[in-house]
């Protein structure tokens, strides 16, 4: 993490948020009674140990903001992770994107089996419902937020761009998905000639994708953290607009991880996305100008978080840039 | 349906209340403005045109005993459905049940495809508690709702008791469902001898089992009305005996037709359970000890009611009867 962006006091605070978060993970898990000990043990793998924890931290960075205290917010930064731990569950699926490795270890299905994988994912989004009805805030606050992720998750949005994207891979849909699987890319680098599926994808629908796909779910992070202190209106029209910037900023970042990156360094298989044909921001706007837009949508946040006044917004920054500068 | 407990008005009445039903699920998918229109369509084939509506016709029924008037309860109503449709459109999915018929038609991974039928479960789930958020009562009520459904839908509910299934079944994990799968029974009673695997399964182990895949859900949409009524708690702990009752009943009378009915009268594939070697209330206490059960429920849930004292209980009373009587 750059230490020009987060001063000496950053790098605790931010491991502090995330021992938080681990917490109240637990604590959501251990709370199931009654649950089959093969599918609580698929819970628990699919949700500890964890990965970046980007969304508990925005959920923190934004409450800390606007005064909320740490215990206020895990509620918030538990159930943004849980949604976050099902999709990964569901999206590598065989039906889906038929990934065999996650964080460095087994996806969920190979490591216990379908079933499990399919069910384990479904109780992890009741779960994150049942957290975020428990928080410790008023009825209205608790309310606004279980409608913001419901949207955040659901078919307008993480669902509906998780859709889009199935829609916009060269997959054929109704047939095996090992009959029409590429083979396996020896380079990463997305073909850019006239045969190039993408030429003509319009920027605009890729990025609208991921807005949905990636963008709603850590726009939802940034959100909840500001209802569950209270900030109003305007407040959280400038963080939209700061979180819309980092969530798009993150997924043309992915994407270019995944030309640039190593498996190894990725925790997860490089070079999938030229591999299985996916519509990414460098396969349909080039290279240079994925990297010119990133630079884009730095300003981008900086501007959203100087609209907001003086404030604690440096966990904010600092978030913002990773999101954009990081190398895993 | 039995007109010896269905008066000559509660017909008409359930009949509106199932088309308040379909209105309100009608009115939750076309809420939906930025989804693929795939996953859409999807949705709606899940959820329309519709099965018996058991659940939301509880919730009505349940809210009407204490009082609330019908709109107030289309909201918890069209939620109940939309997780029952996406548990189903789950369970059909080939690493689960693997079935390709229901209610009459293919199932919706055949319909359409994996992909599309995961997600589209995934996302009727995020509907559901996004309606729930948006019920005309105050914030307090709405969110003693989306705990109750929350916790009925998960790993203490019914992703719970379909992993107890799944565990419970011969169905051997890890292996292509293909290679495992038992010839098609020609017959559809289940064995009851000494290789019977289910000779020493315990009955309250079943009865646990059951009271969370199908109960929770069956349970929740009684529990639900009555939360939307504002009934008091000691109302609401008969409630809580009657629905137990139904949802074990309701199961019971679900495997025996399993053995009883042809695929036609049923709309989905009959002999499944045996062919699949499910753990089936005919199967661990034989068929006249099932049939003796369901007579022991019938008279629960006519205590649970009596115990109410007077009241609007005729359309709960009927539901339960039919719950345990029905032919399909």
């Amino acid at each position: 993490m750059p230490e020009t962006v987060a001063g000496p006091d950053l790098q605790p605070r931010l491991q502090a948020w995330r021992g938080r978060a681990d917490a109240a993970l637990e604590r959501a898990l251990f709370s199931l009674r009654h649950g089959e000990p093969r599918l609580l043990a698929a819970m628990r793998y699919a949700v500890l140990p964890g990965g970046k924890r980007i969304r508990p931290l925005l959920v923190y960075a934004s409450g800390h903001a606007f005064g909320a205290a740490d215990d206020v917010l895990d509620a918030p930064a538990a159930a943004v992770e849980l949604i976050h731990a099902y999709s990964l569950v569901h999206d590598d699926l065989p039906a889906m994107d038929d990934d065999a490795l996650r964080r460095g270890r087994p996806t969920l299905h190979v490591a216990f089996d379908e079933a499990t994988a399919i069910l384990a994912g479904d109780a992890l989004q009741a779960l994150a419902f049942s957290v975020l009805a428990e928080s410790p805030v008023d009825n209205g606050r608790r309310v606004a937020m279980l409608r913001e992720l419901a949207g955040a998750a659901g078919a307008d949005g993480m669902c509906g761009g998780q859709a889009r994207d199935l829609a916009a891979t060269g997959k054929k849909r109704g047939q095996s998905h090992f009959l029409d699987r590429e083979p396996e890319a020896t380079r990463h680098l997305p073909p850019k000639n006239d045969s190039d599926p993408f030429s003509s994808f319009p920027p605009a629908d890729l990025e609208r994708l991921h807005a949905m796909k990636t963008g709603a779910l850590l726009r939802a992070a940034v959100r909840l953290g500001a209802i569950a202190a209270g900030a109003d209106a305007s407040a959280r029209m400038h963080l939209d607009r700061y979180a819309a910037a980092l969530g798009l900023g993150f997924q043309i970042r992915d994407d270019l991880l995944d030309i640039e990156g190593d498996s190894a360094t990725l925790g997860k298989t490089a070079g999938k996305d030229a591999a299985q044909a996916k519509a990414t921001f460098p396969a349909v706007l080039g290279v240079e100008a994925s990297r010119r837009r990133l630079a884009e949508l730095d300003d981008e946040m900086t501007g959203a978080l100087d609209a907001l006044g003086a404030g604690s917004f440096a966990p904010l920054r600092h978030l913002g840039r990773q999101a954009i500068e990081r190398s895993h």
